[in-house]
């Protein structure tokens, strides 16, 4: 067997002393432990502080540190595996759905998940606010856009509003015969309503996944979950085996 | 029914000038367009060039606007979808894989890749580079790791190095029987390597997928796959329908 080593590329300087910074936090660090300041890094690590900060946001954005308002840079613990790729197809709201529904309006939907429910781009949907918790942290918001026609005999209901309401929308709705899903992933921007309600500032990094289900042919429910980007792994098991775990004190040995 | 409205939250300056932009991008703007300079923007909006360059930030972040080195910013295409979640299960390099391999070489995989293969962390396994294009773009750069458990026959095998050998690999590990995979997607930052394929600056957001292969009860592969986050949108299509567009021109009227 072979040492070839693959093509190496020059790093900038700040690459590399986030690889040392790296080394640093597996070794002489534990989670949640806050990290000296940055005049004292960036004279330990013998680096102007623009390098040491460029590095410390790459930190962030990988998930090895957290900044949190009053207390500083801390070691953040290894992401949580959200498991968002369904097995079975079913509805939201259907038994053993992690999602806890918070409440519901009628309005325009964003142009784009009109398009996708094929709805005109003023005609008022219902919209289902969920949040989804984890070891009873705050991880995922969603949005759920539900036109009129998927849950017709809503109308006889007179729930008033709220989490209530939420539930006699979702309750309709499993009514309808699902014929599958779709996802997609993709990077985006916490809102302001997102950020508070995820505990991040807004414009916060995101994973947007946006769930479209189907049923009679069409579109009928559009889901637009927006997951934290720092704490969150999202896992699609499509195998029968449970989720990808990182974490080192898993390993078998 | 009824036309309440979700709770409103306060937004900071920058994200209401982010909605107005957006609203500038979508009637005034054609894609690949070059936006004015930053003081003149700064001016028609009425608002500080700090305030004006956050705003600017969160439209990249969201896929908006591109920054290219040399050009300026411009408004961005729709992202691309790039479809992940395998219908069926299959081994890398099987036949109708979009992948291409480019290298080959024996190395000690990071130690959380050894923890997943569960070989020790300082023992060499076959890592193959390969790289993914759509429409004449790289949209994304892999590291596929693969024990010598895995290949036991590959030592009869004499394909010298770079793509032929990381083809011979490929080829001996269909020879294994495929028992499943899951996936997983979070956030990371291009490594130098990543970001020279990808055409992109070291440290540029990319959303990171894991898949692990699983043969003989344990796993037998690992993927590491590096998307662009600013232009693919990562598709799991798992319903036998096609891929999720967002595109409006697609729309059904």
């Amino acid at each position: 067997m072979g040492t070839t080593q693959l093509e190496s590329v020059p790093e900038p300087k700040y690459w590399h002393l986030k690889t040392v910074l790296t080394e640093a936090l597996d070794s002489e660090f534990s989670v949640g432990e806050i990290l000296p300041n940055e005049r004292d890094l960036a004279a330990r690590f013998g680096v102007a502080r623009a390098t040491l900060r460029q590095a410390l946001e790459q930190l962030e954005l990988e998930g090895r540190l957290q900044r949190r308002r009053g207390v500083g840079t801390t070691v953040a613990p290894p992401r949580v595996g959200v498991a968002v790729g369904a097995e079975r197809h079913q509805w939201p709201g259907a038994a053993g759905d992690a999602w806890q529904p918070v409440d519901c309006a009628s309005a325009a939907p964003p142009a784009a998940v009109a398009d996708l429910l094929e709805t005109d781009r003023d005609e008022q949907v219902h919209t289902v606010r969920r949040s989804r918790m984890t070891h009873g942290q705050p991880v995922a918001a969603e949005l759920l856009y539900i036109p009129d026609s998927s849950v017709p005999d809503l109308s006889g209901i007179d729930s008033p509003s709220g989490a209530a309401r939420a539930r006699a929308v979702l309750r309709e709705l499993q009514h309808l015969g699902l014929e599958g899903q779709d996802q997609s992933v993709e990077l985006g921007s916490a809102s302001a309503e997102d950020a508070k309600e995820l505990d991040r500032l807004p414009g916060a990094p995101v994973l947007v996944v946006t769930t479209r289900y189907y049923a009679g042919g069409r579109t009928a429910a559009v889901s637009v979950a927006t997951y934290r980007a720092d704490t969150c792994r999202l896992t699609f098991g499509a195998s029968g085996h449970v989720e990808i775990h990182h974490d080192p004190e898993r390993r078998a040995s």
